[in-house]
């Protein structure tokens, strides 16, 4: 028990130190970087096909895609004009600092002002594990119904902003928005809540002002320092 | 890396041996033992509760509740009807044969014909843990998309029976039923998938048989051992 918990420090001190790497390549090149979590099929990609669309022309997008197996998220990207590289972890069950510093390695992250990470589409282990990011991002939907803030605490308790897709089948499930803000603010008093529908497009407004907000936030810390 | 994977082995072979443990007590006892697995929201507790309402008097029915936090579930569960253990991971993404022995230490298992296993709602971890269970079910649902079987190959590959819940909600997603078939087909050719709605009822009386028809099964193995 003793080794084994010694090792498990030992890997946890080494993706401390990776995600530490990641963080300060992010900040020298000036890029906003956002890791983005949820359920399979919440609407991480659909989000960022959505992104791309309204923010083309204003910003330099680019996505990192984590999936246990295919690149049929990365195709969509690169469909909606967002470049994107696709990370298949081969069953595992998040993102790790090692594969995102893979990814970027060859990427002219000073050419950008954005970069997505699309993490493992997994409510739990990805909230574990730091990639350097800026901001955190859970995605919830309405059809995985109102609890989902207290039965996964975790990725909720780190976010710094909670978007709740699929606001379009509200009426269709029996979801309540008054129960989910409860939950969300039982958990983060003052975490945002940005309720919309990719499918709709209502909402969506408010998470492209809130990506611009952000982006500024990080890029006039990163010119300062 | 040496010490890691010997270590690795290690946990894993007593794994296996815990889970070893707990088919046997499975078998002697003669109770039919089903592994629920799902994304979080897919409607694995709805499906048990609904379960429990048409089984009631026919077959002696339990659960085990896998959480990362709250006993909200097994609260349902037992309005239902369904006498339940929670377990509550303290965020662990995925219920452990440990775990499962100590829930049923001081279960009479002898009295029950069904135990159901809800795991932790995650489409990843569980799917690599042998609780020693008979039957491993995955639960899908429509508003999830029609690609998780190729995007999370691994829960459907070791799959017995896959649900796909939620079918009232087709008209309103975009999800293909030929496109879902089609995926699971491609990696199990004979994979039972019982499409359903556990809102409106429509599907469920497949999924009631299903149960009978494994339950005995497995009754008749154990009882000829």
């Amino acid at each position: 028990m003793a080794q084994r918990i010694r090792l498990a420090k030992r890997v946890v001190a080494e993706s401390d130190r990776l995600a530490k790497a990641l963080s300060d390549r992010f900040n020298r090149a000036g890029v906003f970087v956002a890791n983005l979590m949820s359920s399979p099929g919440a609407g991480k990609t659909t989000l960022l096909e959505e992104t791309a669309r309204r923010l083309q022309g204003e910003l330099r997008l680019a996505a990192i895609e984590g999936d246990l197996a295919t690149d049929r998220d990365a195709r969509r990207l690169r469909a909606a004009g967002l470049p994107c590289r696709q990370i298949n972890t081969g069953g595992g069950c998040h993102l790790s600092a090692r594969q995102v510093l893979d990814a970027v390695r060859d990427l002219d992250l000073g050419a950008l002002d954005v970069l997505f990470i699309e993490n493992v589409g997994n409510l739990v282990c990805p909230a574990e594990f730091d990639l350097g990011e800026h901001r955190r991002v859970v995605v919830s939907s309405t059809p995985e119904g109102d609890d989902k803030p207290v039965k996964y605490p975790i990725a909720f308790h780190h976010a710094d902003c909670v978007v709740l897709n699929k606001i379009d089948l509200l009426a269709a499930t029996d979801f309540s928005l008054e129960a989910y803000r409860r939950f969300v603010r039982g958990l983060r008093p003052r975490l945002p809540i940005l309720e919309l529908s990719c499918r709709t497009g209502e909402g969506v407004e408010a998470w492209i002002d809130w990506v611009r907000v952000q982006r500024r936030a990080v890029a006039g810390k990163t010119a300062s320092a």
